[in-house]
């Protein structure tokens, strides 16, 4: 019989071909600093994704050839070391080579009693041991952060729920949940909240004063008045880091105050809880370990490559209870393959992808103590930035930087809110056009401005420098085109 | 100033060090049939994975001697020519190729402008065309089947409500909603419709004919009868492919009755969806075309590498009536990387992988045709140990075939119902034990069995040959045990 199947004729060939793609890597790795960051696509490339679904083979080496054509040579740019928009991380090689052991080696890490699974294991606890939650705490390693989440907040309404949501449904409640998060507290929150069925209306925006933390005392009065009007007040969202401007609610206050009011307490720690290990900013998440559940970013902070986020939960059994199920065709055994807790009882996925891999080579190749000083050292960055920001003509600083988030806009002075705004719209994509720099926006205290977030272990003060430099310039260049028309 | 980075001080080392891993991972995948399946784990490997977090820096060649040493030494199984367990994919050597430049490119697919992205969607269309839905028709990759039937049954919930869920949650719902799925469904089902709030009282389990499809009639009883109770019939769950069987509901007849009582028309084909490119086996999705949404899984039969799942919807209106939002920090421009819709506005995640390389560069490696032509392979593989079952003494085949599921039992006679279901799980655990296949088991119409599913590009007939061989092998040697005690 002739067998078809996706290994190669030719081992030679193939083998050949992932050598000339390593040393592809290490180049576009290396060398990721003389290119520009981001470009835009000319017609063509964009064509070239517009075509039907191949019939028939190509050779892996045209294929490749077309990889570096389009998607190496057109990135979204985010491992540039002048990559500063949203919020990501800027991998790593180290990291590449595990998601390509972990795709060789292939082993689904949806469970059962073999060494990836263990490994996976070992990371949720390292990761655990890093923001200092207690020993016994559950935790699974997920998509990312919203994912981590939205793990949390489930948890969170089957627990305060006070019936069997699981069985019932939300609709036997007795009496409707309340969920409470700050004003700057990030979207996912708010689709966790439509997706668990709650409802956006169940998520109460607790205002925040004007370090844009939570206001405590607001807290308490919506709270106070839920009670009042018949609602369970189910689950405080603290966030440790918000996306706007990387300001930190205050974890041991509110810690306290759930802990008084029997409120399920869970921490956004997707840009901050990993602060925990950076001596000198770690004083900003203290309260932190007492949280309920955590929603933290490995690839964020630790740079691994897309994807991972990791939900740790304090109560294993809170944490079963809401997410383990057993199927005829999924029993457990007492020996071989399938001796072991189903990794996948503790998360929304069956299958699960080996994720753990680049996260433990990582911390190895480096130790936590590294990735704490690099933390602390883009927070540096950020002060850096800021403060030639304060000194530059014309720029203006937004907020006072609380981390790595610099909120800064161009006012060259008479322009109101709007000619504001087209301006620093204007710059921004023009350092992107230019290939120079990538900056967002947001809105700050209801002023539109740039932000620039160096979540970056490639960036040097130097770049920053340049950044300044280049937006003053721009700045001139459209403000005198427009005074030209 | 000082920088510490991710980046090593030495390319050349890490270079080196990644030609090796490429030598290294050939030899591991082109010679996997010549290691056992699966072997149990020595004490002293798991404890190493019990140490605490790592805080100082270990070589990189080390790191990927333990790797060696522990995950590639001990894996779950699942790529080897005989793993035949649970439901998976077997990967493959372009995928983990693909997994390498993802991460080293690096892109975050949460969306933007940008090559990567544009092949996201490419992606996405791909699948669509296979299983025959309409353009204009959307989706989204996402973690696996699992999540991907997540977002089809919310999609449904949020259309179907009659109220705005997303603002106002199910408690304000007039009536309760209901989703049916047949009594084979898969358990991620019951995991979404908790996951949602909508309660696992909600999803009524429909009985299933003799074919372990499900029973039309039935169906249409449970809907009448919910409608006379006043609930609102909201999503039928078929299921082209279970995982217990291999079973396909009756998709056509399905589609016309949700088209007539208005309800929506969800297809699970993590399994079987794909069958639509497989000219043998096609006509069993009959209908699949004609679904609200359905999700499949390319690391099942694609075999990419874990994890990618997808779930394409019809509308894609409802699906960003569902998903999309926009905070201040992400707004759309004109021009510039953020000049596209937003990926993340098709599903739970913000930030996103580049999961769509590894099916994109398989998909062109090989052609649609040939995974069309693998597919019925592997059924053709599902029917030929069928027939070895049948013919082979003491074994009995539990079930007619369908298609690369096959359950059966050895079967010495003179056993009641418990002493054959520690025969089998004995006999199973041993040829895990010997590493010589890896099975799984499950209980059909009320008995326990022995389940193999040949979602394998490397199984050949003899590994079948081979199987049913050793099995009678083993059963006499556990009988003689027995005997002998
Ligand atoms: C505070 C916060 N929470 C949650 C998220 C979502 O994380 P992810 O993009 O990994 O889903 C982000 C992303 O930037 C974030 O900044
Ligand atoms: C029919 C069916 N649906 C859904 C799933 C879940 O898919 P995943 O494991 O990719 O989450 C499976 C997994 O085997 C399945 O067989």
């Amino acid at each position: 019989m002739d067998y078809e199947t996706l290994d190669p004729e030719d081992w030679a060939n193939i083998q050949q071909l992932a050598h000339a793609l390593v040393d592809r890597a290490v180049d576009y790795t290396s060398k990721v600093r003389d290119r520009p960051v981001w470009r835009d696509m000319p017609g063509d490339i964009r064509d070239r994704f517009l075509t039907a679904a191949p019939q028939t083979a190509t050779p892996l080496e045209d294929i490749l050839r077309d990889v570096d054509e389009t998607v190496m040579a057109y990135p979204m740019g985010n491992i540039h070391p002048r990559f500063w928009a949203w919020y990501m991380g800027t991998s790593n090689f180290t990291g590449a080579m595990a998601d390509f052991m972990a795709a060789i080696q292939g082993s689904n890490l949806g469970g059962g009693n073999h060494a990836a699974a263990l490994m996976d294991h070992q990371v949720v606890q390292w990761l655990r041991e890093m923001v200092g939650m207690p020993e016994g705490s559950s935790g699974t390693l997920v998509s990312g952060g919203s994912v981590a989440n939205l793990i949390g907040l489930t948890i969170a309404r089957n627990t305060k729920a006070g019936i069997d949501v699981r069985e019932e449904g939300l609709m036997a409640l007795p009496k409707p949940l309340r969920f409470y998060g700050s004003d700057q507290m990030h979207g996912c929150h708010r689709q966790a909240i439509e997706t668990l069925g709650l409802g956006n209306r169940a998520l109460r925006r607790i205002r925040t004063g004007s370090d844009l933390a939570m206001d405590l005392d607001a807290l308490k009065a919506a709270v106070a008045d839920d009670r009042a009007k018949g609602f369970v007040p189910a689950c405080v969202i603290a966030t440790a880091g918000t996306v706007n401007t990387g300001a930190f609610d205050n974890l041991a206050a509110i810690a306290d105050f759930c802990h008084d009011q029997d409120i399920w307490f869970h921490v956004d720690g997707c840009i901050g809880a990993l602060v925990a290990i950076a001596p000198e900013n770690r004083w900003r998440v203290e309260g932190i370990d007492r949280a309920d559940s955590v929603a933290l970013d490995p690839h964020k902070w630790l740079h691994a490559p897309f994807e991972v986020g990791c939900a740790l939960i304090r109560s294993r059994s809170a944490h079963l209870a809401t997410f383990s199920a057993t199927s005829e065709y999924l029993e457990v055994t007492k020996r071989g393959v399938a001796a072991a807790q189903w990794l996948h009882d503790f998360g929304i996925q069956t299958s699960r992808g080996f994720r753990a891999l680049k996260v433990w080579m990582s911390l190895r190749e480096h130790g936590v103590r590294k990735f704490g000083r690099m933390i602390d050292q883009d927070i540096a960055k950020g002060a850096y930035l800021s403060g030639l920001v304060e000194q530059a003509d014309n720029l203006h600083l937004m907020f006072p930087t609380n981390i790595n988030i610099v909120c800064f806009r161009c006012d060259p002075g008479g322009l109101d809110e709007a000619a504001l705004k087209s301006l620093n719209i204007e710059i921004m994509l023009r350092l992107q056009e230019n290939g120079i720099a990538v900056l967002s926006d947001t809105t700050v205290n209801g002023q539109h401005c740039l932000r620039a977030a160096i979540n970056n272990h490639r960036t040097r003060n130097d770049d920053l420098e340049l950044l300044v430099r280049e937006v003053q310039n721009l700045a001139k260049a459209v403000l005198g085109e427009a005074g030209n028309n």
